[in-house]
């Protein structure tokens, strides 16, 4: 019998692994709950409009479809037995492995405020944008009604919480929807007056990026009408809007719409592998990894991609698409290494670099030595997502709405959709 | 004051209406409880993962957005006064009209049978069409895992009840997804071995058709591995599947997937109706309108498309998207000739042909004398509805989405979305 590996999660790092393995000697089996990739740096696209869900996320059968050695298994992992080698299954379904890659992921953190998750959505799957989509078309619909002019001040101010780059590219979303796209769409409010506040912790947008681009981003945010607070905490949400607090000083925000692009935290499947190996977690929940992305004392199981937590020249390894990539190549390599009786150098994180847009003609770019801003580094983001798109077809269904809307300042796939229904608030409906 | 012309539903009626008065000196408040335009007839390609929603939806403020005459309202009608001429609004507002179009279609019906909703679903919204979407995906799913044959049966079983255009449709694209979609997809289940029923309680598919044409269908949806089952009529449906009766005979179909495509139900709005102005409704609710698509008593009250009712030459006129539009552009023509004093021949509808596809290379037209079936209908019904797609955008993107599809039978939409999670039973989910 050829060696068993189950790979949990079909992200980038769980996918990635499993073509990498596609001509070698083993029997993988792919479990995810859902029964998609989703290609997440483009789920903003999703949250403001401009892309339809099923372009941006592939059935997991299909990309594996033509890979005799996987199978795909719609499923959700509730626990692990690294004695018997099981990976258990919410429905008691159980799937024996001899290699074990778990490939989870992350979702967001309130920082220990849970309750401001049904007030601010974060944006983590196909359903949080479409709620997000939902709520941002709602705000200016209930405006367009609303005779009281300190609410309807209300529902045009959206505060996007976090400066890094999904708050960044959401907060430019919103600036070029009330901007351009809906400019001509109402009569009684003009969309433009919307007010759009990105919060953001530490001294500057975009922490991680060189201060210069992190500038750079700052002036296209206010080019776009966005009003940003760098150095400003959130203490409080509620279905009225945030408080802020800069240094001593608090402030009170009042907005019906808030946007969570703030604390992530690692799946909870990590706190389950702590429980049964000992392994130790960080602080958001990552599970530390050896210098091959296995675990003390079993080998036999890797973890990799936003679930793993390692260091490399003394700075964490960032939790992005590209090192998650990176690491499922390396997983797989590793277990080719291993049945063929070799032995692997230790993973090494290749940072090819970071961009981050902001709007049309409006991106950053650091690759390597080179930082630089504006329609150069747009192009660039452009160029390097269409490239990364997994389906051929979706390649060119976005490649066409991103030309398309260029020209025309529209954002086709606008839909207010769910179980909102007019003269319901939105907090009814989703009770 | 110009003259106010409320327009209720921003369907192929409401919507060719506030179209066509574009340049009239009226002004027009166009009221839909949803934000968008949903292009019906694509519906069931959503339902089977050819199309995303958005690229059959287009913003009704986006549509309208140049027409400066004209407002678009979100919101829920929930009256309607005729002594003060005004519409009342779920949240309570009042809209006051000189003329009032009511456009606000059908819904689909079980016979007296309300509780059948939950176990066989309809396909009139958006979320229809994507809660299809994820009961025949995840039967495929649920079947990949059953060890149980006689379960695993049920499961690979898909029931559409009704043989009209729309279930036709339905049960071709069901037979394409499992014959070539997902022929490569699973490694534990053939998914060609799924059973597709399509029950008609007539004696043949497509009754209002010729019958050479139901019979070109019936051909053609037998070559696709559908079952057809004319002069069936269902009695019953649970969880665990249909009961059909064929002249006395009682048969249980077992199934977890039942589609329903049979009966339809005027909105509610014309019982509204009825009961302010006393109109006589027919038996499914629909409005029954005079000569000039008014109501009896209320020249200022027009009623059009799937809500209206009304005989022409001794037959009535079908509720399709063409009697939708050529009624919406009636109404608005009669506005117009009204203001300027002049009177109005009575609507007659122009039966451009019927047109139903069954699969690639596979449709039945009927085009006045000319009954064809085969790869020329197809091909026309592929013309015909690109032609009436809303937005340019959109149908670029559904022309590129069949092309490429043609090719690589591929379907890219078929995402599992919404509240379920595996380890749940879908009905679980939704409660």
């Amino acid at each position: 019998m050829s060696h068993r590996v189950v790979i949990v999660g079909g992200g980038f790092g769980g996918l990635y692994a499993a073509q990498e393995l596609r001509r070698a000697n083993v029997e993988i089996t792919l479990i995810d709950r859902r029964n998609f990739h989703l290609f997440q740096p483009l789920l903003y696209q999703v949250a403001t409009g401009a892309l339809s869900p099923g372009e941006i996320a592939s059935p997991l059968r299909y990309v594996l479809n033509g890979q005799k050695n996987t199978k795909v298994l719609l499923g959700e992992v509730t626990g692990v037995e690294p004695g018997p080698r099981e990976v258990l299954l919410a429905d008691g379904g159980r799937v024996p492995y001899d290699t074990l890659i778990l490939a989870t992921g992350a979702t967001h953190d309130y920082f220990g405020h849970p309750e401001w998750a049904q007030y601010a959505p974060g944006l983590k799957t196909i359903e949080d944008a479409t709620e997000i989509r939902t709520r941002v078309l709602l705000a200016f619909e209930q405006a367009e009604r609303e005779t009281d002019p300190a609410v309807r001040r209300a529902l045009l101010t959206f505060v996007v919480v976090g400066g890094g780059p999904t708050g960044v590219e959401l907060a430019g979303a919103l600036g070029e929807i009330s901007r351009d796209t809906l400019r001509k769409d109402f009569r009684s409010i003009n969309p433009a007056e919307a007010n759009i506040f990105l919060i953001e912790g530490s001294s500057r947008l975009l922490p991680p990026y060189p201060p210069k681009l992190s500038s750079a981003a700052e002036r296209s945010l206010i080019d776009l009408g966005v009003q940003t607070r760098a150095g400003s905490v959130v203490t409080h949400i509620d279905a009225d809007g945030v408080v802020l607090k800069a240094g001593e000083t608090e402030t009170r925000l009042a907005a019906r719409t808030v946007l969570w692009a703030a604390g992530v935290h690692a799946s909870p499947l990590g706190q389950l592998l702590a429980a049964r190996t000992g392994v130790s977690l960080d602080r958001v929940g990552r599970v530390k990894v050896e210098a091959d992305l296995s675990i003390a004392g079993h080998p036999e199981i890797l973890v990799i991609g936003d679930l793993a937590c390692r260091e490399q020249d003394g700075k964490p390894i960032p939790g992005v698409a590209p090192s998650a990539m990176q690491m499922g190549r390396y997983a797989a390599a590793l277990i080719m290494k291993r049945l063929r009786g070799e032995s692997a150098a230790p993973f090494r994180y290749w940072d090819k670099g970071s961009l981050a847009t902001i709007g049309r003609n409006r991106a950053v770019a650091a690759i390597g030595p080179l930082h630089f801003s504006g329609y150069l580094a747009w192009l660039t983001w452009i160029f390097v997502h269409l490239l990364f798109i997994v389906e051929f077809e979706n390649r060119i269904l976005i490649a066409f709405h991103w030309a398309y809307d260029y020209f025309t300042f529209n954002r086709g796939a606008r839909l207010i959709t769910g179980h909102w229904r007019p003269g319901k608030s939105l907090t009814d409906a989703s009770s």
